[in-house]
């Protein structure tokens, strides 16, 4: 099969990763007889420093004309000057909302040859295997108003956590479906002993979950789920929650698996290319050294193949690849004790070797 | 001294555990030669079953007339089916905003003795100790509108997180007030990529931190932060932040104290009683078995000998028994790893005893 996909290597290591995935995806078009094709767009700092904004028009175009979206990550430093509406992360946010990508799903993977990783005991975290269905194009991130106000002599300043029912309905039913190839269990976070937002957000997973009776739904409060993920994240299948708490509870989260390093994410959309990122950020600090992990970029990429592509045995064989290298003892700078580790080049040499 | 404390047992292990510091503070009462004087409020599904609302102005009048109050937990199943408005937890909204009570402090402390209890690895925990200043009257938990709308005939849910200038002032101004009796050093949490509140909150934090020209003050994120609590808990001294956040965060952190059991909490007001109670709910699968860790509550009350009363050589001595009696191995059953373990009271004598 033949496959377009756009390539937005954005800012810091968000180049060499990406360009790590593409080798990968190579490597299972060679073995699997499949062409992508390539096409780049700029987002966050790179669009600010040749375009002026940080999600340009012909990005968006390149965006639309693919069957999915690699993305590398947004931000640094260099921006930090500049105003809000104008920062890397609002290319991020907008894109987000032109492809109208409203489910973030972001597995948490436990990996045996990582256990030493962790700042958690083995014994928590062994065979961990969850994922976190967040919201990705509402509630506090985009509801308006979001500004300050004078009244009188007082400055005060206001946020908005806004949701449509259609827009609470569209993920928990995704959630749901996730779970059906999964091991058959919801855990809806939400703060309903405090928020009108959870009490709906409650009532609709209830009414949502009658169409799935096979599936157990159960409801947990957001300050619980932040301690059950450390003390017992063996409880959870599939973690559905709004957009704010999804963005605390999964960077919590990227601890279990060792190192922020290893997590993937899809953003699907309805209709139109669903876009594809590693959770980490552009980390400045190690950009341009051949020192970061490629793995979650790469394990993106896997998610491209199955949830974009219906590739799901080419999926498997990035990820079993990616469990191989890590089983063999290679390890990039983030995940390694001592001195001796891969350059990102290497790493993802050691994966396309092994597919 | 003579002081007045009013005390709300509340539901479930509340009860318990609040018999717990009243006899822990008689004891440094008669040790150290002061009286405290004890009255009684309802609070929360107790109050429920017998005035029909959460918080009775009865109750009310009890707190404001004493020096500090002391409150267990409220909730349980029992009232699941009461309307949102009267449900238990209203009671604990409620006083938290009738007592003015906007900074919650959550201290966090390693126990040696207890580094088997928490899920995260020893050399990550030893020697953690920071405390987490939430602010507790304002944002998501009591900005309107928080409601239901139809527009057409589309079903729309908002909550607002709201809060004037000087509500976020006098909180940051609590945290480096904080810093100061610590290790000089105040981390405030925010979403300021996202949040316009959160911008706001930086830029009075950056303004405060002028007068407190010999404190360290770093901006971090939420997402990152609920990673860093996890992957380098030494880092932290105060940690200061809104309510939900807060909340969320806080839970969290309980975690590296190896249980929920073990943390208590201070809700400071300028003027009138501050409001003093253990960071664990009610309880309801224990409530009645004399099973509940005391210690959380316990710990309290030494906040409040220190906070409400000055007596800052009577809290420590609470402290040290506590730290005592777990170093003699006594264990309460959330910290114990097998079938041997203290009843409440015991756990309690324990403690009066090396007082
Ligand atoms: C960069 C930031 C706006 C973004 C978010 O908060 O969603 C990031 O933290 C993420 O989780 O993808
Ligand atoms: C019971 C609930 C309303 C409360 C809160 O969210 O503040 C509790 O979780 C807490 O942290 O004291």
């Amino acid at each position: 099969m033949t496959k377009k996909v756009a390539v937005l290597p954005g800012d810091g290591v968000g180049k060499e990763v990406t360009k790590g995935a593409i080798d990968v995806l190579n490597a299972i078009g060679q073995r699997f007889n499949h062409q992508f094709e390539f096409s780049y767009g700029l987002i966050g700092g790179a669009a600010i420093d040749t375009e002026g904004v940080p999600l340009p028009e012909s990005t968006v175009a390149v965006c639309k004309e693919a069957d999915a979206v690699l993305l590398g990550a947004v931000g640094g430093p260099k921006w930090d000057a500049v105003p809000t509406q104008l920062r890397p992360e609002r290319g991020l946010l907008a894109i987000r909302k032109e492809l109208d990508l409203y489910a973030n799903l972001r597995p948490v993977t436990y990996y045996d040859s990582l256990a030493d990783s962790s700042p958690l005991k083995k014994e928590y975290i062994q065979d961990v295997d969850f994922i976190i269905v967040r919201e990705l194009t509402g509630g506090l991130y985009f509801g308006k108003p979001s500004e300050r106000r004078t009244n009188g002599s007082e400055e005060v300043v206001v946020d908005t956590l806004y949701y449509k029912r259609e827009e609470i309905e569209r993920i928990i039913r995704q959630a749901f479906e996730t779970a059906k190839v999964r091991r058959q269990k919801v855990t809806s976070v939400d703060k309903a002993n405090v928020l009108e937002s959870s009490r709906l957000w409650r009532e609709i997973a209830e009414e949502v979950s009658k169409d799935y009776p096979e599936i157990e739904l159960e409801h947990m409060l957001v300050d619980s789920a932040a301690m059950q993920l450390i003390r017992n994240p063996k409880h959870f299948d599939v973690v559905v929650t709004e957009n704010m708490f999804g963005d605390i509870l999964s960077d919590e989260a990227s601890m279990l698996a060792g190192s922020l390093g290893m997590l993937p994410s899809a953003s699907l959309t309805l209709n139109g290319p669903s876009l594809y990122e590693p959770v980490h950020g552009s980390a400045p600090d190690i950009a341009g050294q051949n020192k970061a992990n490629p793995i979650a970029a790469i394990l993106s990429a896997a998610m491209m193949l199955r949830h974009s592509f219906g590739l799901e045995e080419e999926a498997k064989a990035v990820e079993q690849a990616v469990e191989h290298v890590l089983n063999a003892g290679h390890r990039t700078a983030d995940l390694a004790n001592g001195s001796h580790y891969l350059s990102t080049e290497k790493m993802v040499e050691a994966i396309v070797d092994t597919i």
